[in-house]
């Protein structure tokens, strides 16, 4: 299995014109290593003053891209998270003109995790499942680059969404040849929403396997998700738990591209158009994935197919 | 125990002028016999034109009011959902011009459920667990009426939020004496969002017991969950999974309003503001409880208060 690590392949950024550091056969298996989404500029003693001091254009580096051999425009590349390590330090920073609250926490501040097995010590305030995940999973967007890395894009990128997981399979739609994979930003846990901007931020071992394909072209991102058990580790998926999602500035307009694109999977499963659409009414769960990542929101709508008969 | 049955105490829309049906003593229990939302007009053998045919000033029935001796504007009503029975048939129906997707489902469509314990057959479509709740569960608003009962507010109402459910209690803020608590719109499963603006729509027995409770004011309704195990039938409460609620126009603006009371809560704990800001971000979950009861959408922070160390 090859591997890929920040120390050689980090990039700032979207852009398609960033030579890849590998390329992969598809279904191969691939380890990437990552970067905290500081940069690695925080330590476990940092205080407000650290966090005033960031260097804020080093943010959310990227380790990558990586091609998929023969991955083309239109395919959908299936990234399978087999394994997901997270360090022992996190860090959650309130960063000032960034958040939900923006306005209203304009101080920075900083709480520091220590990240066990199964537990995260968050400072001396709490007690939190350790749930393991990558905040940042894209692929290079076609328009000429560079694109900030900050917002996500139907390409994916910075959805997180705290269900890219270890036992999740997330489906891209391919922009460009290769389809130049890139993943970042991991976090020992988070809510939907990542409503003060930031996550529990630490660093990354991720084992990943990258496929391609074929079916209906994907207009966003869309994730088949892990059983609800163990907080890491491989887990058997459960493909039939799938969350579409809308990506963009307005979270009424992701409500919508989020259900219709569930209308779409049950349509493509043989359920009429008005049946699927009340399916999701009494099935399915709109969740605000996150809120922070600006300009562009992300909500998902999350249906089991298995209640079809 | 009293009970309180449609056949003799329904009204539509919120006034607080409607006379009470009864009058309790804070800390008893009630039975309140519910209509389903659109007054007993389809049946087990309806079709799209029969939601074509239905009267819809008649829509969303409640059962009351019931006062609560002794509460008063300012004071904070908890409603314990003691257990929560619906029918055997439920109704999910695409009303024209109604819904998340109005404009591209513009035709009535109906789905006839059988709704039993455990499972419920979703028409020949889909089958879903039975988990039976109260669509609408609200006091009288002190502004002088009547009201739509359409939107959900500030008094709780047409919440459509799939936890108002045995083993919850819902906290909601009294505007005009004696509280003046109703109830309607059961359902026998819904989704976060209720997308296509129904539900499997049902009738209903509900034991409810409604306390005075003290302490800050609420600014809107917020609920202690139930714990995650039987579909319907009384669970214990675990009063430390909380959601807080904005209700409005803008789901941003919800999103914000539930994440600010999530804080209040936190730092009425003790956690001081940035911190309890920080962990809605790591553990706090933002839900889009209804997105279709115009013009007031529902969005809920929910999260475990049990982390807290």
């Amino acid at each position: 299995m090859q591997s890929i690590h920040h120390h050689e392949h980090r990039h700032l950024g979207w852009d398609a014109a960033t030579p890849a550091a590998a390329e992969v056969a598809p279904g191969d298996d691939v380890e990437v290593v990552l970067e905290d989404a500081f940069g690695g500029q925080l330590t476990a003693l940092a205080g407000p003053e650290d966090v005033l001091a960031l260097d804020l254009s080093a943010a959310n580096p990227l380790t990558g891209p990586i091609d998929v051999m023969g991955a083309a425009p239109g395919d959908v590349l299936a990234i399978d998270l087999v394994e997901v390590e997270v360090g022992t330090i996190g860090w959650t920073a309130l960063i000032p003109g960034f958040g939900l609250l923006a306005d209203e926490f304009p101080d920075p501040h900083v709480v520091v995790s220590t990240i066990g097995d199964d537990v995260i010590r968050f400072g001396d305030i709490a007690r939190l499942p350790t749930r393991p995940f990558l905040g940042t999973v894209g692929l290079a967007p076609a328009a000429p680059g560079p694109h900030s890395v900050i917002p996500p894009r139907q390409v994916g990128g910075n959805l997180d969404c705290r269900d890219v997981r270890a036992g999740a399979r997330l489906l891209l739609p391919v922009e460009v040849a290769g389809a130049r994979f890139s993943a970042g930003d991991a976090h020992g846990a988070q809510g939907d929403g990542e409503v003060c901007g930031t996550a529990i931020e630490t660093t990354a071992r991720a084992h990943v396997r990258l496929s391609v394909t074929g079916g209906r072209p994907l207009g966003a991102p869309r994730l088949e998700l892990p059983a609800e058990r163990r907080a890491s580790g491989a887990e058997p998926r459960t493909p039939e738990r799938t969350m579409t999602m809308g990506v963009g500035p307005d979270l009424m307009a992701g409500a919508r591209d989020a259900t219709r694109r569930m209308i779409e999977v049950l349509v493509d499963r043989g359920v009429a158009a008005p049946d699927a659409y009340a399916l999701c009414s009494v099935a399915g769960n709109l969740r605000i994935v996150e809120v922070v990542d600006v300009p562009n929101w992300v909500v998902g709508l999350e249906l089991d197919l298995g209640v079809l008969v």
